[in-house]
């Protein structure tokens, strides 16, 4: 049997789970080890459905029963721990009390991304994990059918990310540009129309620039500080916005603007 | 002059600005003495522009400069502190080195925030401060007339709100029902439609609803767990639904939902 009881949290074999709030350490270590978290049962089941591979489950004893069903179709250990001993090595309340550490995948080429794509949503420097896992809940849930990332987007599969995204990170089709300066070339020879989204009142309006929605297209979207750079904004066919109230707001949230384009492209076309 | 140098995080003056994270110490703190936290150069110049009364304003040395033209015109005292002085009050190294404290105003009533409104949102049971301040900058940005929160809903002068909804909790107007059971049908007699969002597949589509956008509309959004209560559900006129695709994505999160509905209602008709 795989389940196995670990009473002390500086425990060699819960190294994954340590110190789940310090960004800088779990970037390094997650980096190294090549594996993301899961939180929560749903989205852990989520990760073990889209065939990820758990390296191991951590549980606590409130919820030692929670993936009662899949603990024996697992090959990967499956710790169990009081909730204090939980708390001692993630550094927080674990309430959930489902956790689990499963091996990242190659990424796809881009070729295989947007093999058969029609609508694709492009994230240039999107830092906030928050944001990223928010977007690619609203792109699944509204049959956006991939994602691309810029060089530096913040990563879908950090912790945050993958949580907020309620698993959206498993099922949606996404890779990353190793090219920044000349990566959105690729789309373009791949037949997208590239727009470019801000709130520039000089733009084309959202609802115009998609038209009859019959064509390819990319929507490009910029970070939450200063938005798309302009070398993305130069590369793009159109500038797109949508129309703002006048009300002291400069922009909305990126991951407003992303559902309300996607909403626009894929479900209002 | 009115700025004042205080060497000490324990100073008694530095009160309002304690533990910002503890949220349990602030939500009785602020509730106590009625104030509520703008935190960065832009909002807290919009939270003056707005009208609200400044109890004290806190620069870190490094922007002490931040707000030296509205420094003279305010009547309250602004505290200078070193970094880390500011780091050992709220708890977190204030990189933005702005801080205010802020005189909450008496809300107003549903007569006067609905007066002239044609479109509105809704929030019934919305947890999590973030949604809330997202959901009032998408809904200002969009051109929402006025937001209306259930008695439980959480509230968007609490600090992460503020931030988030960049100040557009200080221009959007709002307030808060004192009857959760009956408090639609208040809005029902001012002759708006009550529009329950749901993702539920059995309800009518957004732009069905919606239709030529030509009446008064209430777009109401449930939390972020168990979505709107029965009993809300059950005094709506229509539940509708913005489509979603099969994806193992069960709902889309409250406030891209805000956004599509808002960008539906008011933007496109
Ligand atoms: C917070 S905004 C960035 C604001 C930045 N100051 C700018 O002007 O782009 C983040 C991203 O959301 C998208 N965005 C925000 N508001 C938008 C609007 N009204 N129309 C189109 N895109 C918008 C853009 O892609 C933008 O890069
Ligand atoms: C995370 S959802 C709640 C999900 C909940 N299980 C339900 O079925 O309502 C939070 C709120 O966002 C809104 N919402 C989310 N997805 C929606 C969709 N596809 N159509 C309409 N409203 C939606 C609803 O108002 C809902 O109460």
């Amino acid at each position: 049997m795989n389940v196995i009881e670990v009473p002390d949290a500086d425990d060699e074999r819960l190294a994954d789970y340590v110190r789940l709030r310090d960004v800088n350490l779990r970037k390094s270590l997650e980096a190294e080890h090549g594996l993301f978290m899961a939180e929560g049962e749903k989205v852990v089941r989520r990760a073990l459905r889209a065939g990820y591979r758990p390296r191991s489950l951590l549980l606590t004893e409130r919820r030692a029963a929670a993936l009662a069903d899949v603990v024996g179709t697992v090959r990967a250990p499956v710790y169990t721990v009081a909730e204090s001993v939980a708390e001692r090595l993630v550094g927080f309340d674990l309430h959930r009390g489902v956790l689990a550490s499963f091996q990242r995948k190659p990424l796809p080429g881009v070729d295989e991304v947007l093999a058969g794509a029609r609508r694709v949503v492009v994230l240039e420097d999107v830092v906030d994990h928050t944001n990223v896992g928010a977007i690619f809940r609203s792109a699944a849930g509204l049959g956006v059918d991939a994602i691309v990332l810029a060089p530096r987007c913040a990563d879908p599969l950090y912790r945050r990310a993958v949580k907020v995204s309620m698993g959206a990170v498993f099922t949606m089709p996404y890779t990353r540009l190793d090219d920044w300066h000349g990566g959105l070339e690729g789309l373009r020879e791949r037949g997208f129309a590239l727009l470019a989204m801000t709130p520039a009142p000089d733009s084309v309006t959202l609802a115009e620039a998609v038209g009859d929605g019959a064509g390819k297209y990319a929507l490009l979207l910029g970070s939450e500080g200063d938005g798309l750079s302009f070398r993305w904004m130069d590369q793009a066919d159109v500038r797109v916005r949508i129309p703002m109230a006048e009300r002291d707001v400069d922009s909305l949230n990126v991951t407003a603007a992303a559902a309300i384009a996607c909403y626009e492209l894929v479900v209002n076309r």
